[in-house]
Order: structure tokens, then sequence, then C-alpha cells
């Protein structure tokens, strides 16, 4: 084939299902041959506009309680190490780990940050969000921290943000992880390994 | 093992993704020697209480276009027939497949039931929650419809199926289907195979 089997990976750095994604997406799709397209967006307007400002969890009480459950049960299943519920929400106020993977996905190493702050997270529970988690994730790519957070804090990627995360909208998503191959949208990390059939042609077609 | 490994199948008849598991859970669970216990109830009281009167999709445009689009491909995957959306929703006013499950249930013929109008909705687009969709399953089964139908809107019904969905909503469920296994809920077709794996303790336990 002359075009690489690509998947877009939509991703918003407060959502606790995209754990289970972001640590598996690019090894996943490294077996299969597909490029990984990482776009970061903002759930949060996306929810506010469906009326869930809360998003799905905080306002239904016992899905919130099943939902920690299922994703240790699911961590356990993908191997995926899980030390308990980190600090929730996950996304703090200031979007800071969904601004750097904006810029991140810019220069190409949006998959190594985002693993590290999951993992920061969900591995040694801190708080994905605060600027000591994103900091120590920068640091650990060799990176500049304060070039990167000023980076992250800057018009320019408050406008790329808005951008991408309009875009998630009016291609039909409500909510992270979601998997796009061409006009084809899979919600959840229970769908990416349908997204990754979908990518390689093993899905059949409707 | 002395006691036979049993699956609880919490269904409420008015769930679209229900249908997924109603057509695959006992052929699934008979290979693993694992039974099925059917449990129907009543959704809505508890969409109700978590301030979702309509349920999780009639509020959530995109979220009701996916979810059709991904019963669609996972009917696919699983080799079940679609033949479109069919009149939805589906539980009409009268709760009239859920209550003719919940008699079934006592009689044995749950599966067979649940199966019968499921199938009349997603491959022959009938409406699922209809007096002649219903009468029809029932037929389908060399019963008296008559009887049934009488049965299934007595008091007795209407008092057990409350009981079941006050049961449900203490066991901390908010959606259809579920699937119990002890004290471990598992929600969502897509967990099928996780319950299944947990009821058979494949899971490594927590």
């Amino acid at each position: 084939m002359n075009s690489p089997r690509t998947i877009e990976f939509w991703v918003f750095c407060g959502s606790t299902y995209s754990y289970l994604s972001v640590m598996r997406v690019e090894r996943l799709a490294a077996v299969l041959g597909v490029e990984v397209l990482w776009r970061p967006f903002d759930l949060r307007p996306i929810s506010q506009s469906l009326g869930m400002p809360q998003g799905p969890f905080r306002a239904n009480p016992p899905k919130l309680a099943y939902m920690w459950r299922d994703v240790e049960r699911r961590a356990q299943r993908h191997g995926l190490p899980f030390a308990g519920n980190p600090p929730y929400p996950l996304e703090r106020p200031e979007l800071l780990a969904t601004r750097t993977a904006i810029y991140a996905a810019a220069h190409g190493w949006c998959g190594e940050f985002t693993r590290a702050v999951y993992r920061s997270a969900f591995a040694e529970g801190q708080m994905l969000g605060d600027e000591a988690t994103v900091t120590t994730a920068i640091r650990g790519l060799g990176l500049d921290a304060k070039v990167v957070l000023d980076a992250a804090r800057s018009d320019a990627i408050t406008r790329k943000l808005s951008e991408s995360t309009e875009e998630a909208q009016q291609r039909g998503m409500f909510g992270s992880p979601s998997f796009v191959i061409g006009r084809e949208l899979f919600w959840g990390d229970d769908r990416l390994e349908d997204a990754l059939d979908w990518a390689t042609g093993q899905q059949p077609v409707a």
C-alpha cells in the first residue's frame, strides 16, 4: 500500500478510561503496521453542551463507583499498573496535561508524554493535571520544562485546543478515548481492538 | 465443584445494546459450563433517580447516533442479524416485554422469549414492546398468549418487577445489560466475556 494505515486517537487528559488506551494504543498499532495520529482535545465544553457539565460520572454515583472498579479490573486484564484511584478529577482547572499534549503532538512526543502523566496518576497516585506531574513528565523526556510549559500555556495552544475540540464535536465525538478511521468513529477503550481491526480492513464492511 | 458457576444476567427489554447480550449469553455460558440466571428489571426508575429520565441516549444526540452505528458494527462482529434501527424507544409505555420476561424467568423460558422479541426488533424491524411482537414471541414458544399476557399484566408481576428493580439499584446497577457474579458487577455487552471469565475464575483476583 502507498498510504500508511492511520488511526486518529482523540484523547482528553481528564478521562479515566483513557489511561487504558493511552498505554496500549501505540503498542497494539505497531504490531499491525498502523500509524497513530494523536489528537488531544478538551472534552469539557462538549460535555457541557450535552447537558453534562460534570461529565458522565460525577453526577451518577453508582456509575462512578463502577468506573473505578472496572478500570482496575481492565488494567489487570491488560497487565497495566493500578495503584488505586488517583486524585480525581484528573484534569484540574488548568487543563495543563491536555495543553501540553497538544504541543507534544505537534512535536512528535505526545505518546511518550501522555503515557508518563497517566502512569504518574494510575501507577503512582500523583495528580495527573498538576504542574508538578506535568513537569516531571516533560523532564523525563529530556526536555526543558519551562520552555514547554510556557508554550503549553500560550495563546497559540489555547487556539489549537479550541480548534481541535470544535473539530471533535463536529465529527460526532462525545467522549474520550475516541478512535477515528476515515469517517468511522469508535468510542471507548473497549473499542480499541475494533478500531484497529477496522484500520487494517479486518472488520467486514457494512 | 458442588455448586454450579452462575452468572446473573440483568436485562431491561428497552435497552438496545442488550440485544447483543441476549443473543449471546447462553451460548457463550454453555460452552464454559456457566449457568445463566435471568433477572429482568425496569431501568427507567433507576435512570430517573439518576437524573436521566430519557436514559443515556435520547438527551445526547451524538451518542444516540453513535449507538446505532456501534450496535450495527458489533452485531456484524458477532454474526448477529441487524436489519437497521428498529422502532425506538423499544420498550413502549407498557413495559410488556420486560413484564413478560419477569414471568418467563419464573417459568424457565426467559432466554427463548427475550431472544424472540429482540430478534423481531433487530432482525425484522418490529416494535419490540408492542403487544403484537410479544404475542408472536409467546406463540412461537408454543404457549397460550392470552394466559401469559394476563399474567404479565397482573399485580403479582408488577410487584416482582418493582422488587427486582429495587434490588438492582441496591446492588449498584445503573444500566442494561449488567452481569453479576457474587458481588462483582460488569456492565455492558462489551463486558460479557470479562464477566464469564470472572465466573470461571479466569480473571486474576484483585
